[in-house]
Order: structure tokens, then sequence, then C-alpha cells
């Protein structure tokens, strides 16, 4: 029952030492999934495909909204549609539309409650689906223009920045910069999404958005939420330390936002809108 | 405004090559935020407290409920009753309950709608308060015991049971084992909290919870959700590659679940019930 995650093929722009080099790179793929409990929309969850039954239970189990395998009356499903484990059955109208349907056998274990918990990591609860978020944005004007050279020393002053305790990996850092490297404002949180809240909604209180002039570092990885969150802000260049995901380069293309990702030392692979870092 | 992140001290036990040692160290502040919107409870936020009122706005913001700060008709706060940004004020009855409430001059810009959209590490959405998640969860009885030198390989199990793409850092990974260090089920997500929820999902799909004689390892880190969905799900060790968080080490004290941090090569800490580890 458990599938492979897939990791598709983008194309890539990569720098090293101040040579590009076009190549092919894997990214894990990242998609939402509407988890459903009898009938009714529950929450949207941002997940590489796969294995999405157990996923959904294993929700439910932590949310104690089940307690057991004899709590499920049914599950409907399109994304794994070949999935059996008994309770499966296909419904034609959730087929391709990445969705799943848990049906109980009698009422909730557990209410699901007005007050949604969410985590650290969880910057876009409470936001309608993701066609709509789409809807929402406008992409990002050309330029500016970046030195490449810069990005490498913004991931030092990132990290100079941050305590001592920090850099022990419990705290994610989020830093903003102007195009000549020049640290504006640097956040930490256990959360990576939230770190960006405290910069964002601290432009917000300042007055500097849209920041549009501006370059944002992230300490971690570049998922959906990440590059929505940076757009919304008007923020052209996000340069991750980690990996992106399938979404966020679907989403920074679509939105001409420059994404950046494994800035690592003297490298860095270019994954959406190459062009603000491309001098010549 | 910015405060700096506080990184508390907790009593740990270290282990490295075999050898037990006592020392302190330090463990990243986690905390819940409740968020309100115009006076209503709008959702539960876990984070490293400091930096609310712009984490607040910043996520308003990301959900397109306020647009600049004219949307902001006042913010009423407790955690950080400090802050002066003009649209401040301390509201007695929120003083030490950590929570902030943003009222807004007008209507939201856009409602908020039934559906909410969790992230890829956004578990336990849904769920109730902190408070009735400690109420549902009884402390684990004492034993199984696990050879601590079992606990390095198992890392390495993890890892190379994971795929080729996936060691590129883009994915996430789940893995239990039984006491003897087998691998009984490894799963792998973009979200290190869907890992879990797939893991546990399965066991639940096959009658295997609770987990009461199995090993958790996850690849990240273990902040308050992973302790909270494994302590559901039975589950008696819990060791992280990378940070536990505050909450984390208190949640695992409270429920009597082993939790081992930063395992990493011949060597790990112990944060809490660390008698399950040593044979002696």
């Amino acid at each position: 029952m458990a599938s492979r995650p897939t990791a598709p093929q983008v194309h890539i722009q990569r720098w090293q030492s101040g040579v590009w080099a076009e190549a092919p790179d894997a990214v894990a793929t990242e998609e939402p999934l509407q988890l459903m409990l009898d009938g009714k929309d529950l929450s949207v969850v941002m997940r590489t495909p796969g294995d999405d039954i157990a996923l959904a239970l294993g929700l439910l189990f932590a949310e104690g909204v089940i307690r057991s395998r004899d709590d499920i009356g049914s599950i409907e499903i399109s994304a794994e549609a070949h999935e059996d484990s008994g309770v499966v059955r296909v419904n034609a109208s959730l087929v391709e539309s990445n969705r799943i349907d848990v049906r109980l056998r009698g009422a909730p274990r557990r209410r699901q409650e007005r007050s949604m918990l969410s985590s650290s990591a969880c910057g876009v609860c409470g936001a309608v689906m993701i066609e709509d978020l789409r809807r929402d944005l406008s992409p990002l004007a050309d330029g500016p223009r970046v030195d490449p050279a810069l990005l490498a020393p913004m991931v030092d002053r990132l990290r100079s920045a941050q305590g001592v305790f920090e850099k022990t990996g419990g705290l994610h850092a989020a830093g903003l910069f102007d195009v000549a490297g020049v640290p504006l404002a640097v956040r930490e949180d256990i959360g990576r999404h939230n770190a960006v809240d405290k910069l964002v909604g601290g432009l917000l209180l300042d007055g500097g958005l849209p920041a549009s002039q501006c370059v944002l570092v992230v300490s971690g990885r570049a998922g959906y939420e990440i590059v929505q969150k940076s757009i919304t802000a008007g923020i052209p260049v996000l340069a991750a330390v980690g990996a992106p995901s399938s979404l966020a380069v679907s989403l920074a293309r679509e939105f001409n936002q420059t994404l950046v990702g494994f800035l690592r030392g003297d490298r860095f692979n270019v994954y959406a809108a190459p062009s603000r870092l491309q001098t010549a």
C-alpha cells in the first residue's frame, strides 16, 4: 500500500563560483489533499502524494476523531483509487480531484472544534483553496537585478545574526536583505513559516510593503507556503538554504519570483525567474 | 520591537560511544499563541514567543484578511504587553493568557472560510486547545528496555530505506522499529508530521495500535506535535535526528515518553524518561 513518492524533474540554472550551468534537477512533490469527514470539508493538507489513506486516518487518529479501524465506515478516495484496504471505495465524483472522504460508522469520537490548532509551520491555515490563493496573487514585476555573488554572504550574515543557541539547530531564521546584500531584518522561530510571518508582519507595521526591492533568505526549505507568503509581500527574490518543493517551483514560475534553493557555500540552484540574477 | 527568543535550560542525559553523562542543555522555546480576530478565536499557532504582534499581522496578511496597517483598528495582547506599536493596548483579561486579539477597522478583506488550509507540517489542525489534548493522553507504561547502541543503526537504516532523491534533502522520513532495531515501516513526506501520520494511520489500518513495543525515529526535529502524535499512538521511545522543543520535552516528561534528540553518529541526548535506555 505504501507507494514511493515521486520526484519530478525540473530544468534549472546552477551557479557555482561565478559560473552558470543548466541542468535537470529533481524536486520533492508537494500537492494539496482535501480531507473530508462524512462528506464535509475538514482541511487541506499539503503533502507528498502516496499513502493518502494512511495519512488521513493518522491525522484523524491524532486529533481524536477516530480511535480504531472500527470507527471507520468507509473511505472514498480519488488520489489513490487503486488502494484497497477493505473499507475503500472509489467515488467517481472524487476521481482526479485530489480528495479523500472518511465516513465514520458513528459520531466522531471527538467533535471538531471551531478553534483550530495550527502548527508552527502552518502559515496558511484559514485561507481557502489553492486556486483561490492563486487568483489573489499578481505576478511580480521584472527587476531588480541582484548580483549572484551576494547570495552566499547573505546566508553568512543570517547565521551570524542568529544567537548562539539557534546555531545548534533548534530555530529557523528568515532574513530580509536589500539588493546590495545589506541586512534589513532577521527573525527567528521554531517554525520557519512563523519566521517569515514575523518579518512580513513587521514590514506591514513599518509601512515596508510591498518589499519589491528585497531578497528574502530562509534557513530551511522552500515549500508552497513560504513562496506564497513572500509573493504576497511582493518580495521578488527568495533564496532557501534547503530544497524547494514542486509546488513552490510552479508557483514561483507562475508569479515571476526568482526562487533559489540549496544556497550553500559558493553555489546554488535557480528554480524560477533566473533573469534577476543574470547580469550578462 | 524584536525580542530575542529565549532558550530554556533543561537537564539531560548524554550518550556517546556507550558512555553516559549528565549535562544541562538549551532547547528552543515552543508555546501556543491563541490568535483571535475581532474577539473570536481564529487559530492557535505553535511558535517561539517574541514578535507576537508581527507574527499575528503577518499571518493575517498572508491569508488576505488584512492588506495594510490601515485595516487594523486595535490589537490587544497579553504575551508581549510591553510592545507598543501605536495600535496596541493591554487587555487585562488577556494578560498571562498567551493570546492576541486583532480588531479590524472594517470587515475582513477576505472572509475566513470553513475549509482550512493546513500545511504539510500541520498535524493537529482541528484539535482543540493544548489543555484538552493533555486531558486526552494517558502516561505511557514503563518499558520496554532498548539498548542505546541500537539507536544510531536505526538512523542508518532509515536513510538507506529512503530513495535516492530523498537523500538530497527534499523529504522527511519517519521509521518505526522494534526494540531489537528491526525496521517495521518507513514513510516519507515533504512534511515531517505527515510522515508520522502516514506511519500511525498504517498501524491503525493494520491493527498495530498501540505501538507499545516500538521506537519511532524521525529525520527532522521533534516539536510538540510529533511528541503528541507518537504518545497518542502509544509509542514509548521517540528519537529525532534534530532538536526537540521546550514543549516537546515538557510533554514527553509528563507522559513518560523517552525523548531522544540530536541522534547523530555515535551520540545522542535524552530529554525525557531515560530509564528505558539505561540497562544498568
